[in-house]
């Protein structure tokens, strides 16, 4: 035995199979618990993990971060090899590390990037029908973009959040929107310091809308300004949403 | 009712879920089959339709071809709307049309494209399992290229065939052998005339050898001129493989 540390993982996920991050539904079907499993049955410690960012159901990520404390002598290096060979090959656990005993991801720091990717073309593909929302009519990546600019800053972003959101404010600062054309898809980023829930996939429905010709980009500002979640855009369907990155600004403490 | 003809649908799928396109192994679970029933759902005709190609389990297609016969008034191009509202979603009609009544896609003079993609990173990623082969080592795209050049021209393929095949002859031609890298991935392309049961899998497991330095580009002469099974590299796993095209050098008769 050693001593109690705690460890840091990135994790990468397909969404599909999972009822999202977190616990919320009245079932166990979540990343979390598949990570929790995993670790009790490399160490024999019943731990829970601790996620930065409870993605929803059938949303992906390749950089969501998890840790939990161990007293195991696994090194902190090596969990990601050792995970991946008992976790299913829908997670896979791409680094790990020990860090300092009190490091919290969600009480840092961050930024996030997320992407939205959009297969436009008339016919849905088949295989990217999991890792992309197909929508079928033309859209101006330009004009989204453009409306995408109206986001950036700090703002009361209620009128782009889920309105079972339980958050105690709903400002939030986006750092960054870029929209452009990949062949047949369009892709949406998003950074920012947090994120209110369903907010990735509410900018996306509301940058779609614009793009395909229903509204002007200046009306972003008139929605961020009625703090109401009817002025915006509908709620786009989870399977087009990636996590993509964590940065923690003041970088991760060591041991 | 309308006079009976004959109708050709463009396919593309997942093959995840599927065993194949064609009844093989004891399970009704084919593309073949979801087709038959889709038709039946839409016009009540027991058909069985004629696939150009007989894909295995969890091998995907963007361009399979079907025909079959029907007496129904839906016209040629209708087809694929209809049918893609009754066919799930892993399944999408791309084109439909009439076509002239004794049009066989497989006594066609034809080209295929495949394409085998290989996802070459150090941990592989989630969202990509399903449509890649991953695999860790480093690869050398280019000797790869050089390799697959001695595919290229009419040959023997007895090497890197399936030694179940029932096929009468061996003798394939190859037009065109591309390897390219792509992002994280290396994308093979081969365009025939024709290929036998696991042809394309086959050199995709011997191309791989070669880019990872077990041997060198010309022992691929070598392996053809054996005509041994034993003497080529390994099958690479389905899920690498997508059906991407078929071209019927004479065009496809009319009605």
């Amino acid at each position: 035995m050693a001593e109690k540390r705690r460890v840091l993982l990135v994790v990468a996920y397909d969404g599909t199979a999972y009822s999202g991050w977190a616990f919320q539904t009245g079932t166990h079907n979540t990343i979390e618990e598949m990570l929790n499993r995993a670790i009790f049955s490399l160490t024999g410690e019943e731990v829970k993990v601790i996620g930065a960012s409870r993605t929803d159901a059938g949303v992906h990520a390749y950089g969501n971060i998890a840790v939990f404390d161990t007293v195991s002598t696994v090194p902190g290096d090596r969990f990601s090899f050792a995970l991946n060979n008992i976790l299913p090959a829908d997670i896979r656990i791409t680094s790990s590390r020990d860090v300092a005993q009190d490091f919290h991801p969600r009480h840092c720091n961050a930024e996030k990037t997320y992407e939205y990717r959009i297969l436009n073309t008339k016919i849905p593909d088949p295989t990217k029908r999991l890792y992309t929302y197909h929508f079928s009519m033309p859209l101006d990546e330009k004009v989204m973009q453009e409306a995408g600019r109206y986001l950036v800053g700090e703002h009361d972003f209620t009128s782009f959040c889920n309105v079972e959101s339980q958050a105690l404010s709903h400002v939030r600062v986006i750092k960054d929107v870029t929209v452009r054309r990949e062949g047949d898809e369009v892709v949406i980023n998003v950074t920012g310091n947090g994120f209110l829930y369903n907010m990735v996939r509410i900018i996306a429905g509301t940058l779609l809308q614009i793009g395909r010709g229903k509204g002007r980009p200046s009306d972003v500002a008139l929605m961020i300004e009625k703090k109401d979640r009817a002025a915006a855009g509908p709620t786009a369907p989870p399977q087009g949403l990636f996590l993509m990155e964590y940065r923690f600004i003041d970088g991760i403490p060591e041991p």
